[in-house]
């Protein structure tokens, strides 16, 4: 039941340099609010799910795409997206993107499985757990060079849910646009917290 | 207010290399339960806290370093550790990690904030936030060649606040021992689930 961990470990120097680079490269991620139309790749959107699927235990992904199913997405679900609320405090926010995003990702918690004998399972810390895939997924999509925008719908979860097929155990958590930013882009000019804010060393 | 978003476009070749390889990193992640006691180098730890700092909006992370802490790790935080239990389904975990790991991140959310004014300020949904944050610390922790465990200690998240001076609005929310594995680290040997299983594409 248990086996050997098998575990890749790199000269000081090279771990120090991977790590500045890795930060390096999440410094440049911003939420971006503006996104072409354009197609991106479908073999970099499918490793990026991959990656981010990879620690999800106890969610699901609904991956949207224009390619090839534009009509589901500009008839039905187009539809559904023009009556979406958003966080309280951030309602104001132009919601373009949804109609724009060459592809929209739908993060899923499980509240709830199913033991052998059918009964419910309790998936303890479900929410906590699919974020965190939300964080890779992410990282993930900045690595790749596309942009997104993380979001929370909070009215039309349960009929996205139900339009696209999904158990009653689910929740939509999360709905991310995704794609290459459009050329007008604008982000918010906020500065991030200095680290002496956010980390005490002991 | 709104700045120009400048953005890094990669050839599709590369954009489908980039992503293809941070998979393959991120699916050679485990969690780790076997951390030797062997030092970390400051600026790996540094930098992974500093990457995952970028999107913590809400939240804060106290490092707890063995590096010059010897003192304040093994005998006040030692006792409180002892009595530290986990989530319900995995109380049977081997918790020896506490003792030898070399650097233990705590993951504080804060429930509220203040405005200009004193008052309380809700802060929607930071829980989510912070556990994007994890997701984003795991795998820069996977990029640099370290291992960790998430875990949701249940019981002393409030004694910790106070004994690493966290101000109340704070409250734990998970704790990641963090190094090198042991020699001997074995994992369980579990199959992540099929890409089918968890991903639906429309
Ligand atoms: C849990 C969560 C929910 C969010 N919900 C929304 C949303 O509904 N609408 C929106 O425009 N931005 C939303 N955001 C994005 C934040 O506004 C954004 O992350 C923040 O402004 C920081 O900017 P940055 O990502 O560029 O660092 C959300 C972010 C998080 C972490
Ligand atoms: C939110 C959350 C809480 C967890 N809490 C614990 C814990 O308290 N103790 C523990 O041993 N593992 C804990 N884990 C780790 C899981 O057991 C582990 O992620 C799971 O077994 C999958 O293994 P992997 O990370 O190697 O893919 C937790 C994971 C998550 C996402």
């Amino acid at each position: 039941e248990h086996i050997p961990y098998s575990h890749t470990r790199y000269p000081e120097k090279d771990m120090v340099k991977r790590s500045r680079e890795f930060y390096e490269l999440l410094n440049m991620r911003r939420s971006v609010r503006f996104i072409s139309n354009e197609q991106v790749p479908k073999d970099v959107i499918d490793n990026v799910i991959r990656a981010a699927g990879l620690s999800l235990l106890v969610g699901s992904l609904a991956v949207l795409s224009t390619v090839g199913a534009e009509t589901l997405k500009a008839e039905t679900i187009g539809q559904l997206f023009s009556e979406i609320s958003f966080t309280p405090s951030r309602t104001n926010w132009v919601k373009e993107y949804l109609d724009t995003a060459p592809v929209l990702i739908l993060i899923f918690k499980q509240v709830h499985g199913f033991a052998a004998n059918g009964k419910k399972k309790v998936h303890y810390y479900n929410e906590i757990s699919v974020s965190i895939s939300c964080g890779i997924l992410l990282a993930a999509l900045q690595n790749a060079g596309l942009v997104t925008v993380t979001t929370t719908p909070l009215n039309c979860g349960p009929r996205l849910r139900v339009l696209l097929g999904r158990p009653s155990n689910e929740k939509l958590l999360m709905l991310l646009p995704v794609g290459y930013p459009s050329k007008e882009a604008t982000v918010p000019d906020l500065k991030r917290k200095p680290l002496e804010q956010i980390m005490v060393t002991v």
